[in-house]
């Protein structure tokens, strides 16, 4: 009870306001009024969950919350202690809410995947990179680019991709583009023409399908086995692979699968666009290398984005181009128009040159592995009756495989009613294969509003049973 | 003799310094230096041009350079005068100069179109507001948005066209795009599918035959008559039409036809795309109000951008669409993913709403102003045995019509290799119509890069006579 003496209070359950944020507030409140001085620890998260009748997730994104706002640092191996605003910030900012703007309260929706929680995102932290900027080389946001994008961002991104991905490219190699269907469009206009065969995975990235369709490109499905996209038939002129972590199953391709790729792609003339979109997200064990890294550059064009990590906001991915094709880009860019707006680029070169980008990083990887096992835990207790999943401890979401006689799309449906997001497998899937199963985005929200999903999802289950 | 005693300086011609910023670089060093100090009337620009003995204009450019930068204010009506740099930002930010970066020294490129100059951009300003909103708002950067774009500069966006172009729509109806392409991009795959016709202007812009062609549609082509563009034969889904000022002719349709458009949209169930692309730029008279306001947004969509303004790197353009349509544009926008970034939005509505927009569109329209007027004079006494131009007072570029025997296109291979790029009007005609011509920008450079880029303009179409 000791601790409690300082920090306790009460969680109202019935307020509109997530319990996280209720945490939020508590703490910010007293570190701004002076109540929790420099320096001071804060409650170990178990100890403090249980004072407060939360789960221990819900306490971690709090802290890890006010970390992105500046009010605590995380210490390292031992916990949260506060900050003073002047620590973090020579002038003072008034202090950010969460408040939702006029006619665009978005709430997160439960289990809608590829979503990141951008409560978490550090805004000061970003702020203050763009500020900088404005003050040292305003004209870096606008000037000084070709259409490939901002020279500083190409080198950061080469350097990331190095470090992150095995990739060994040089930064006149990096294309910014307005997100990974930005760069996936690009990728359509320079590698086919209207009646060519394409290779997509199936169950895969809707986009890629909906983008073919529009420029009459004929897309041939590869079904995926348990070492990932098999070969596809026909002579597609490229195909798009998600090697690391099959979207949206979840297993990563095999080295021999990965081979034979390369070999089919040199042999025939293809290229393979690896769309690596939510790669950084490991939980466990080494990250798995880019195939564009195993590949050399030679017959792969790599496909990143930075709306998993970041803000589907920010609009910014890149794609990785072998040098032979280089001028193809440019003139199909050319013809289109660039997309990607070039402000935002010297800032998230600085951002990640500076370190916070990784820090970020490394922040929302803790936060996402919590709220993943929370999501295993809960799924094995309570939905072993309808499905069965497999927990690749890697990406953004989950798919469970539904068993005969519940239909994906009726229960997405039903979910839909009740204000929950989940994918169907079959929606994702190209003839002639099929999946009956659903994608559980995992990332957005906290575990207590994945409790309450979770009940609903388990409702809406139980409803289409015979 | 008196003035040039404290502001001489010489000119270095051989110097790969642009003249107009070797002078910028004279005044900014002794404003730093204090030689120069606040209030200061800078010597009347004709005088100091001959001085100096460069054109009016180059001088001109540089003083507004230095307005943009803060380093001078003008004083209406009376010329220019020095401002203390404290009294143009608190914090003093290291001087910016025009500096290439590493293997993106892209100058400007004479007669190139639709291309703003960016070195006349206030970058200080938009620093600052973009700063404000680090300060203020920071999660305005990122969050608090629909995939319509941020909810202050669509509120903004209708403040601006019901004051310059006659529009009365709400800010609902407002969709922030990626530039003007990706809108029409968007349009395209509303408005219609794979192999249904769409009427273009011949000649017209050729992002939108390029866009047409990808998506599988046909195009028909309408010829442009001296009231603007004609009636299309057969039955397109949507026309795309430059009312304001017909893309690359220059001309404003006539009322009349305007009225014919409308009543055939309305009888077909068509729509009207209407591209006012540059209409910001009217050097004299009142400016043409857009088609969209004449058919109070019945039938009509309406595609701005802010990349003539503004700047190319910005990419941000905008949509007005009527109420009837804005359900399907939401469901495209979610099907393609959003293009637009988020992070300059809040900033721009802000630099819109304190003016500073306005200030700079002012700015630069005098700029151009007097760079069109220049032109055009050389085109009347130098290129008169060439062909006729009409000059409509408007817009960034001048269509220049060649006489029976030279041809625009070997012409502009010509120029192209002497690094100037004009644009063949044959090359942005459609089927059964052509033109022979030749399309120069006027905006991006001045008048002393004009007249040594006229020069070789000469010396090419003379090459290319008999």
């Amino acid at each position: 009870m000791q601790q409690t003496s300082w920090l306790a209070f009460s969680i109202d359950r019935s307020a509109k306001i997530p319990v996280f944020e209720q945490i939020c507030a508590a703490i910010r409140g007293r570190v701004v009024s002076g109540g929790l001085t420099e320096g001071t620890a804060l409650p170990a998260t178990r100890v403090f969950a249980t004072e407060l009748g939360v789960s221990r997730s819900t306490v971690v994104t709090a802290y890890e919350q006010l970390v992105a706002e500046g009010y605590l640092r995380s210490r390292q191996g031992s916990g949260y202690a506060v900050c003073t605003i002047s620590e973090t910030e020579p002038n003072p900012s008034p202090v950010p809410s969460i408040r939702p703007a006029e006619d665009t309260a978005l709430p997160p929706i439960p289990f809608e995947i590829g979503q990141p929680d951008t409560r978490l995102f550090p805004h000061r932290q970003w702020a203050k990179s763009v500020a900088r900027v404005c003050r040292t080389n305003p004209e870096a946001m606008l000037a000084g680019g070709t259409s490939f994008g901002n020279p500083a961002l190409r080198q950061a991104i080469a350097a990331h991709v190095a470090e992150w991905r095995g990739i060994d490219a040089a930064p006149h190699q990096v294309i910014v583009t307005a997100g990974s269907a930005d760069a996936l469009e690009i990728c359509m206009s320079v590698l086919a023409e209207a009646g060519d065969q394409i290779g997509l995975e199936s169950p895969g990235y809707l986009p890629a399908r909906h983008f073919a369709k529009m420029r009459g490109l004929k897309s041939v499905y590869m079904q995926i086995d348990d070492q990932g996209a098999e070969l596809p038939l026909g002579t597609p002129k490229f195909v798009v692979l998600t090697p690391s972590h099959q979207y949206p199953l979840g297993g990563a391709m095999s080295p021999g699968r990965r081979l034979e790729f390369i070999q089919c792609a040199e042999s025939t003339g293809a290229w393979i666009v690896e769309d690596d979109y939510d790669s950084e997200f490991r939980y466990a064990g080494r990250p798995i290398p880019a195939l564009a890294g195993f590949d050399r550059m030679n017959r792969t064009i790599y496909v990143g984005s930075f709306s998993k990590i970041f803000s589907n906001a920010l609009r910014l991915g890149y794609l990785i181009v072998p040098d032979i094709l280089l001028d193809r880009f440019r003139a199909a860019i050319k013809r289109s128009g660039v997309k990607a707006s070039y402000m935002p680029q010297q800032a998230l070169a600085e951002f990640m040159t500076s370190g916070e980008f990784y820090r970020h990083l490394r922040r929302v990887r803790r936060v996402y592995g919590e709220r993943r096992k929370h999501l295993v835990d809960q799924l094995s207790r309570e939905f072993a009756m309808f499905g069965t999943f497999e927990d690749h401890q890697a990406g953004m979401h989950i798919a469970f495989h539904l068993n005969d006689g519940l239909s994906d799309k009726t229960i997405a449906c039903r979910a839909s009613d009740a204000g929950i997001a989940v994918q169907p497998l079959s929606a994702l899937s190209g003839k002639p294969y099929s999946m009956n199963g659903l994608a559980l985005g995992f990332c957005g929200y906290t575990e207590d509003e994945a409790d309450s999903a979770l009940e609903k999802l388990k409702t809406c289950i139980t409803k289409s049973v015979g």
